[in-house]
């Protein structure tokens, strides 16, 4: 049965490439795999899109449940990330970078979780053990989704295994400038003219399990928050909209990623909890917190112990 | 904080040994690491014993209680085989070759998961990735844990990596006749004499949850079912005494290893269900079930099957 190899829903610039990699990976060793993605090409964010048309590889086919599929999973190993019926999937792969979530197996699989920036520096790693050449196209997308996770080597996820793979793949992809391909994707991803609020919440939006409270947390990353200064009514409403159907907290990060901090917006039921977990003052209904950049390396686990996870 | 490396309860060789391999490999990369245990020194397996008599291995130290405590995970990623109180410590490397299993990290850690027969194998490439060299010693340990884990590569789980990875260790080990160690091996596991039903049982053991019924499943390895011809009533009182408490079932596999197959003795609230787990006819007590040699690859997924898991 065809692998489909699939991303984390909400899929960014690292599920859908890597996606698109470890399915060359895995045809390359003989097996049949696909590369899919929790989304339709319409909905993909613009960052994505932007990546996959510059280096000219096909948007990966969307599939939304995986009963009776065979699947490896990219970038994400939690249930709640997955498509739709993921415990009556065969998963067979696992290839990730996050905290180890609760998907579980019946039989040994190959599950690569490493401790760096991004799942493409562990996929690149993954083809030079098995001393298959990356495609060029392919190496485009993985250098990109590097980029894009390390918010260009600045985020505190970034290792030097994600510099030394960069190094390798934009020879192989034939990128000179790096910088020029960050700052192109950057005007991309932090496009908001005319995109509805809640379609903004949702580029980048996770929903968490915080001991038994659901909390959601999205990014938007910005080249200044100048950007969402007219719309900060819009997506306060839209996560209300949200938080309003079962969650705990709706938190939005306005990451400004040339000042190297993010602030927070917050609805919460207890916003004392949320102003806590970031040694914060909340100023209306957002806070600046200096130096925060990453969601999963930051954001996530101070929540985890404010809740008491 | 020093890095308890510890493999699952009821330690076999390669749970001790990959607990002193990687306890090695992270001193070699400048972290503070020991090995560590689930057992005392006198409770350990003769086989295990044998194999760090043989290649001058230190005993790893016992560990009961991971509340508190930095620890690394080898052999399994399973919490119901892990030290009490395994959430309470912070888990930050887990290398194993089984299903995936329930223990999930708040931060990104290395999860190195491979499909093949023994931890030693991924191990070996681990320290290979890393550019260091092994410790004589300690390749002695994780080679006789690979030749014990594939019961000599005839183990349906061995793979072409775990006998590449017998190549290599051998020469580090400087062990000429991996013939002779595995037969030592097997003569030092498969001793019964004058050793108590109920250690027998617990020689190599584990629960699992079989969709909120808990089984048990306890494995001897012999060189001919006559060594336990006289104390099959014995180990059947042992399985009932564990059965009463609280288990669905308990199975123990007299497993031949020269004549590749397994006696599975049956103490069950629902013996047609396991008749049909395995497609054979219980006489008795037990059904003898040709071909049958892995716990991990050919007994667990017959029974999730069959429960419904």
């Amino acid at each position: 049965m065809t692998i489909c190899v699939v991303g984390h829903s909400n899929p960014d610039t690292d599920s859908v490439t890597a996606a698109i990699g470890l399915a060359a990976l895995l045809n390359a060793q003989g097996q049949d795999a696909k590369a899919c993605m929790q989304s339709t090409a319409d909905a993909l964010n613009p960052e994505s899109k932007m990546v996959l048309d510059r280096f000219g590889l096909a948007v990966p086919e969307e599939i939304t449940d995986a009963a009776g599929k065979t699947v490896a999973l990219v970038d994400f190993s939690d249930k709640a990330q997955a498509p739709a019926n993921i415990s009556d999937a065969d998963v067979v792969t696992i290839v990730d970078h996050h905290k180890i979530g609760d998907v579980t197996t019946n039989n040994p699989i190959l599950f690569r979780n490493e401790p760096v920036g991004c799942t493409g520096t562990v996929l690149n790693k993954m083809f030079k053990d098995a001393g298959i050449d990356i495609p060029k196209d392919v190496a485009g997308g993985m250098l990109a989704a590097i980029l894009s996770d390390t918010v260009n080597f600045k985020s505190p996820t970034c290792t030097d295994d994600d510099k030394a793979a960069v190094a390798e793949l934009k020879k192989i992809a034939g990128v000179e400038d790096t910088e020029e391909l960050f700052m192109a994707m950057l005007k991309a991803k932090s496009s908001v003219d005319g995109v509805p609020a809640k379609d903004l919440l949702f580029r980048d939006y996770k929903d968490f399990d915080m001991k038994g409270s659901k909390v959601g947390v999205g990014q938007l990353e910005l080249a200044t928050l100048d950007q969402v200064a007219a719309i900060r009514e819009d997506l306060l409403a839209a996560m209300k909209e949200i938080k309003a159907d079962g969650r705990h907290s709706v938190l939005l990060m306005l990451t400004d990623v040339v000042k190297e901090g993010t602030d927070l917006v917050v609805v919460s039921d207890d916003p004392a909890l949320i102003e806590k977990a970031f040694d914060g003052k909340l100023a209306g209904t957002s806070m600046w917190i200096d130096g925060m950049m990453s969601r999963k390396k930051q954001t996530v686990p101070n929540l985890q112990k404010a809740f008491g996870c």
